[in-house]
């Protein structure tokens, strides 16, 4: 598809905003690419670096010219951004975000959002322990799946054209669900090894004692550097879903326990073979491109 | 120092085995390495690629010769392979191997050990998910720590002698501590986070729904697919160190928890801290060569 009479706007250039700037700037060539940032040096750097055309710290300007937005914000940051620029953007516009969390999202701004602005959920399953446009790369979204969560309101043609952009961005897998399957599913792909990083990690013997680590644990806890002001935000949002996948894990773990104290092989050796199928299933699983 | 008079036997050319005989092979050039191993392929493929001089399906004949033995097999395996081979040591040889428990093992080994043979207890902090010697690399080993728990009987010139031979083969610390104190070590860093994954990956979700994985929950689940013969000895072998580490990642996991559901800003504020505290003090933490 051809998108050289597209303006495009990123709002926050940060890991993802960054990536997402540098990834439409090397691969899609849009009319023009504009960044939206209360940070001018990181502004100023995306422009030095030939990754945008202009930058701007007032909204107006970028937005009535833009036929698709990007809202790279966190949670709260991204529903503020869109209520006090509702009357920004451009007649017909698709507007999308990037936040890891859809159900209460999508809600609200569906009670402000105007007619004739076409709001598409989505979420790149990319990032990292880092923030800021410091770190952003395009790499990061290499083998990397695309979530978007369309509503029966939103224009088809739209979703399409949404649809074929993230792909020519250089994402491996775009999937298509609900905002409910959405924070479902994210509660327990990203919210739980979350939670797991910083509850392993929550040991006063890597105070004490001498440490060694082998890859399993340093794998386990490379998260647990975590983003607060972020992930606050996200796992207070998805409370409900997340306390059903923490109960199955506990209880997982509640069963390992006592079959090791109980000296049960063979409790162990069907975990083990459990375990093996679940882990062969997912690798397996190339996420459909819908 | 000069290893060029050392006959060394690898018994055992897995992964790890495999690994260390490559490892001497390329950095150490000792007068011969040889090789034993039930599986005759594996000896041959050793050979053909020139990563050991001889291959021997019996024992007797190398071990007679070695100065310095490296018993890379399974825990109950190198415990059945020492009391087999006692009196084929020669005398005054070094015998080291690589189980990941050492406490029991060590203790049972002191039962019938040779007063002329010095056995020390070693634990190469480095391996995956694969097994067998078509996995073994001694690339596994950059930057990775060895764990030596000598005992005051053994003799300090042959500690020292294993502890420059280990740092030759490229391992970037070498740890010294007690039987005890690796075990409750390893029941963190190594044994718990291998339950974790295991924990992690057994959910029925997996089955049934389309799932899109980040990073965060390939990382926490990369060992899921574990080695069952190893691992069933390992966690049934480790079980008190074990249950204090999981009781404190279970209690912090339940505080979470709550502090979610409650909506409890506060405490997740403070646990991000702590944990990024804590992950701090491990990246930070260069184990001390000792």
């Amino acid at each position: 598809m051809d998108f050289s009479d597209f303006n495009i706007t990123v709002v926050g250039l940060g890991l993802i905003g960054g990536s997402l700037a540098m990834a439409i700037n090397k691969r899609i060539k849009p009319k023009h690419l504009w960044g939206i940032d209360i940070d001018i040096e990181a502004l100023q750097q995306a422009k030095t670096l030939g990754i945008i055309n202009e930058g701007f710290t007032d909204s107006a300007l970028p937005l009535q010219e833009s036929d698709l937005v990007f809202i790279c914000l966190y949670p709260k940051a991204t529903m503020d951004f869109l209520k006090k620029n509702m009357f920004n953007f451009k007649s017909g516009a698709i507007v999308t975000d990037v936040v890891g969390l859809k159900e209460s999202l999508i809600q609200e701004i569906s009670s402000f959002l105007r007619e004739d602005i076409d709001f598409i959920g989505g979420h790149p399953m990319a990032g990292n322990e880092f923030k800021g446009f410091k770190f952003a790369s395009d790499k990061i979204f290499e083998g990397a799946d695309y979530i978007i969560t369309p509503l029966p309101k939103n224009n088809r043609n739209n979703i399409s054209v949404l649809k074929e952009f993230i792909l020519e961005m250089g994402f491996a897998n775009l999937v298509e669900m609900t905002p409910e399957e959405h924070d479902y599913m994210v509660a327990f792909t990203s919210h739980l090894p979350h939670i797991i990083a910083l509850a392993l990690v929550s040991n006063p013997i890597i105070e004490k004692n001498n440490i060694c680590t082998g890859n399993s644990f340093r794998d386990a806890t490379r998260v647990a550097k975590i983003n607060g002001d972020l992930w606050a935000e996200l796992l207070l949002g998805n409370g409900h879903n997340l306390a059903r996948h923490l109960e199955i894990f506990q209880s997982n773990l509640e069963k390992i326990k006592k079959a090791i104290l109980n000296g049960d092989a063979a409790y162990l050796r069907e975990l083990f073979t459990r375990a093996c199928r679940y882990k062969e299933i997912l690798d397996d699983k190339g996420s459909p491109v819908v």
